[in-house]
């Protein structure tokens, strides 16, 4: 799918021009630095600070303003002592196919690693949520998502330890925890999804190697068994400079 | 749907930790505010910054970073001279239904003003997006959407002139587009959506009203009439700190 640039070029001229007021210089900056983006492409170095404040008659200060907004909206990339133009981001399908399917379907190679497996008695809204007793056991499998060898999320699972007593012993946690699932004989029947933007805590941004101030994509997931009854609640956080979603919709049904 | 906490609360003792490196003052202190807004509740207000620096032992411009993290997110917000604890954020469903059915679901009051009424001539990306030839005319509707009396958003959508003609002299621009479209004997057939997280420019800050480095929930979306044509490009420009996407998942059908 290719929805073409975030903004048609036909407002392009209008955006970032308040109708009143004034548009502050940084701002300016960043405009022109998009044009030079576009003639380098991606993978394409930046020249350095200095010579871009040079070339734009502003402040060094100013001029970092403006990097670093087009670092955050993932624009531009670090890439060793250097600055490069980014590639488009990852479109991560909303459906119930694993991450690692997404991943691939970008051409990329998907990974993870552990970082937290533990057992944790549910407390009551985590009981509501996956079905069970106040007080029984939960696995918690915390994992950071690779794209090729690029962090790009943290994903936590909460799981009853019932449907999958043996998860510290069977499970490969660079695997897929759904195709694991599957062969434990447990089908997906459906999910409810929220998606939000915050910002990375501290913890989330050293994990996934990220700006503390980086917007990320939240997604949280409550998934049921075929059967209807909850199955796993997930908390995936993606690098808002790296993911987008997509999805399909179809026609309404007439209300 | 309730999802519940965005954090569930089994970890919140963890959450902000990392294994290594030190957690920043700032994020100390955002933690306990946490704790007091928990306290506090929707609408409560918040002491004086001052007094806060003070029961926390930080200066003001550590509280302020705490502050300024907490309303980035939406848990906070300002009122009048001072601050008050947010509500919960605005769930809207990701289906074809408009925006003023999702706000109304959620019990507030659905309100748009227009900002731009435009032709223009199609772009060779526009043409091909809407299924047009180069050049041909392009309706540009630009409106600031509101929930109750707050403004929340802001959407662009493009339609060739050609699909609704007189769209400058029939549509109330307070009203919704699609109600419109199903008047004109224009069906919706289905659409592609991609969601990502933006940083406002400076004139979408203004129009929205939120400060510049808000994350923003942007929603591209690609619609098709009842016969699979090309029908409008819309861009759609959510506060991050008001509002999250809710979704219903099927099971997954058999690779």
């Amino acid at each position: 799918m290719n929805h073409g640039s975030p903004q048609p070029p036909v407002t392009a001229a209008r955006s970032g021009v308040p109708e009143h007021g004034r548009v502050p210089k940084y701002y300016q900056v960043k405009a022109r630095l998009e044009d030079l983006l576009a003639e380098l492409g991606p993978g394409g170095r930046l020249p350095a600070e200095l010579d871009l404040a040079a070339r734009y008659g502003v402040s060094r200060a100013t001029l970092r303003q403006a990097l670093r907004d087009l670092l955050l909206e993932g624009r531009l990339r670090r890439h060793g002592r250097g600055t490069v133009v980014a590639g488009p981001k990852i479109e991560q399908p909303l459906s119930l196919v694993s991450y690692t399917e997404g991943v691939i379907r970008q051409g990329m190679r998907p990974g993870r690693t552990l970082i937290t497996l533990d057992r944790l008695p549910a407390d009551p809204p985590m009981a509501e949520r996956l079905g069970l007793a106040v007080g029984e056991t939960v696995w918690h499998l915390e994992r950071v998502l690779y794209a090729d060898e690029e962090r790009i999320g943290l994903e936590s699972t909460y799981v009853a330890a019932a449907r999958v007593p043996r998860l510290d012993r069977d499970f490969d946690p660079a695997g897929s925890f759904y195709a694991y699932l599957r062969e434990q004989g447990v089908l997906l029947g459906g999910a409810d999804e929220r998606i939000e933007t915050v910002l990375a805590t501290p913890r989330e941004a050293l994990l996934v190697g990220t700006p503390p101030a980086l917007p990320m994509l939240l997604l949280h997931r409550r998934s049921r068994d075929a059967a209807g009854a909850p199955l796993e609640q997930v908390r995936t956080l993606y690098r808002g400079d790296r993911f987008s979603f997509t999805l399909h919709l179809g026609a309404p049904t007439p209300a």
